[in-house]
């Protein structure tokens, strides 16, 4: 079969069932192909014709004209075949299938029928029965909602809701994607080939998986192994009750296993697994961010005692070192901030603190040998810090990592400053500090396999 | 001394150290009492005169020529004394010190003075070195940020900046609270004060209290038995690590004592703690929303298979029982919904569920006598499902905990007016399970107490 990079870098698309009600899916992805500023060629396929968000539908994909790079299909169940026949006989080669209505409601004999079809014409397969597609180097977004962000995160995921909540939030932080894969009942391209995908993708950074059920699971192993060395991969793979497993068997029909299993796997290959749709978001976007590195001797700087406090606890309780400042370091913080700042660690500023005051004491403290991480906590409405946190991240040779709250809209605009940077902000202490324990975890065991 | 309620009825208010620097807590602190929407009398005082927000400044108390029931003072710490002395000849019986460079910094004789200076005249004080007081029921927001947003939870923090967070997601989120008060050094009221009187206001169903140290444990536990078996109060200690007892020290000179002997303490008096400021909002919003009751019997309702799953595997690891559907309720529910809705527990409505689906299911399954709390679970932008979770909420007897994800502009919107009328909305499946099992393990405890 060919390389399924030609369904990313497609440069036209036909939509089959494209809609004019709004209601419908075939108006919603086609809506967000215009909207998401696809720059190729779009074709809407309707067999009644019509006009769709101000396109003539074409009656068919003969009466196009054109050979599409990619089909999204988005018409009843029954319709797919022919649907498929047709586009195999003219010539596509990728087609994404959001219709379901296959094996996932016992539909097996229809789902064969597609899969032979799609051998038949050589045509590479997303579904049936997925959300779509996302792919913002190439400005498309067959899928929903419209997450048009560009970053370097990648989603690839057998729900739709956890990949595209992926995106929201992403979208919502400053952040972006490069693609979110929805992978529906995996007749043909599956999680494996996806992982390939992203992990030579140079517009990728770091990759999240959401999968329920692994067919092949020695192949994935390997896979995630050679990938994961190249670039972070995080997977949140459910399952780990036997009411997790019932409700896995029902929606995917996949056999997850136990989780002990997996869970030992992760650790013998270092692999790094999430337990919820919160970790799997803050790990990507940590590790879109963050080389993994040493990172476990920390200095807590903050405006806010008791965030800085909690941060403590955090990491004493993460098996994080809070590094003790040499006098030569607390000497000269001591030089340049007001009398009532505590210089130990955590550093509190406290409520006057500044950009510049944060700025100054950090690039102090940077000269200390023995810090690898800097956990900075802005504990109010602080202007100025993005561009102050940018400016100390090119200077000093530690990671930041950033927790901010109590801070508002100032707070909106400077993670959004941070993020655009590469900077990753987290909304309270114990998630920043999550992050950097699991990605000290994670180096350790890497480096042991 | 007086009962502390006028420090939250006060009908006037004097700010001393009203400034017109836009930079300065003088101004911020002016602005938000009056874009608060405070209805009383304002008072800006700064004794060089001038003009602030468009408001002519007194230049002394006196020249006022009233007895404001409330003063709020922001001036260096030296000049505090002065200012309290001549609040007191004219009779002001209650002050906020915002003002800081007291005890905090080891200036204990000048904190000694106030002490002594509002003995002497009858003067209730809170603060000095705080972030001031919020009582929306009297429209006052004499802090920052500025939290209007009117609603049943109510913050005491030692920390400005835990409290303002908790503040600014409450409105965030189309909730609101009752008051957030700011302990600061606690000369006078203290966290008891404060409990005693949100206990005993009508305005606030949920308490949260971030503390430090306790100066009284055993009196602190007394009341806190007292008056959370009036209202919920969920309490975040810090200094569970050596780390964070030292930070503790730094920041409040306060003794935190063992976490083990607290977190007993918790245990055996049935008091409910939470361990991150994430928990301390999830617990205070359900509990504002849901009287503590019997919770454990759970049915999942979904429309995202993968977030139902994730939900199932939270709820097995917390204890909770996923109730087994009857097969009559089976069977009613089957004749209302399209056949490839899956209806176990979790009942998987899939992808094209609407708002009338879910209503009608959670109508049909509230018959079954087993099912204490429906987990309601939307994956996806379904638009009307507040209003149908709101007739839902007055219909059935069971609870509805609601967990909202992969709905952009809609869930915002959605989760607004499930708020509005009571019903909890969590971003992601553990954290709604944790909130469950976190009221299940608290009504035992206070049963067994």
């Amino acid at each position: 079969m060919s390389d399924i990079s030609s369904l990313f870098s497609a440069k036209s698309i036909a939509v089959i069932g494209a809609s004019a009600n709004p209601q419908k899916l075939g108006h919603l992805v086609l809506k967000n192909i215009i909207e998401g500023g696809f720059k190729g060629k779009i074709y809407p396929v309707n067999q009644k014709g019509g006009t769709v968000l101000g396109m003539s539908c074409y009656k068919s994909l003969k009466e196009t004209g054109g050979v599409p790079d990619l089909i999204v299909v988005i018409v009843p169940n029954w319709a797919v075949p022919a649907t498929l026949k047709e586009a195999g006989e003219l010539g596509v080669r990728n087609a994404i299938i959001i219709s379901g209505g296959f094996g996932e409601v016992g539909n097996n004999d229809l789902e064969e029928e597609i899969i032979d079809i799609a051998q038949q014409y050589s045509i590479r397969i997303l579904g049936p029965n997925c959300q779509g597609l996302i792919y913002n180097p190439n400005s498309l977004c067959a899928s929903w909602p419209l997450i048009s962000a560009n970053g370097g995160m990648a989603v690839i995921s057998q729900s739709g809701t956890i990949g595209a909540e992926i995106g929201i939030r992403a979208q919502d932080e400053g952040l972006g994607v490069s693609g979110i894969v929805s992978l529906g009942n995996k007749t043909d391209i599956n999680e494996l080939d996806l992982i390939e995908f992203f992990a030579n993708d140079p517009n990728t950074a770091s990759i999240a998986l959401y999968i329920e059920g692994l067919k092949d699971g020695k192949r994935f192993i390997d896979l995630a192994r050679r990938m994961g060395s190249k670039k972070p991969l995080v997977i949140l793979k459910p399952g780990r009750s036997e009411a997790g497993r019932e409700a896995v068997a029902s929606h995917t029909c996949s056999l997850s296993g136990k989780s002990e299993v997996f869970e030992g796997l992760c650790k013998q290959y270092g692999l790094l697994n999430a337990k919820s749709v919160t970790e799997l978001y803050d790990l990507l976007k940590g590790l879109s961010c963050i080389q993994p590195a040493e990172m476990e001797n920390v200095v807590i700087v903050t405006s806010s005692g008791g965030s800085g406090i909690l941060a403590a606890d955090e990491c004493a309780e993460a098996g994080l070192n809070l590094v003790r400042l040499t006098s030569d370091t607390v000497k000269e913080i001591k030089e340049h901030v007001p009398e009532h700042c505590v210089i130990k660690n955590p550093i509190d500023l406290t409520g006057d603190a500044t950009a510049l005051m944060y700025e100054n004491v950090i690039s102090k403290a940077a000269k200390d040998p023995n810090v690898d991480t800097f956990l900075v906590i802005f504990g109010d409405p602080i202007p100025g810090v993005g561009e102050a946190m940018c400016r100390l991240k090119d200077q000093i040779k530690q990671k930041l990592i950033i927790c901010f709250l109590g801070g508002g809209d100032v707070q909106v605009e400077e993670t959004v400053v941070m993020h655009r940077s590469g900077i990753p902000v987290y909304p309270s202490p114990e998630r920043a500090v999550n992050v950097i324990k699991r990605i000290v975890e994670h180096s350790k065991i890497s480096q042991e396999v």
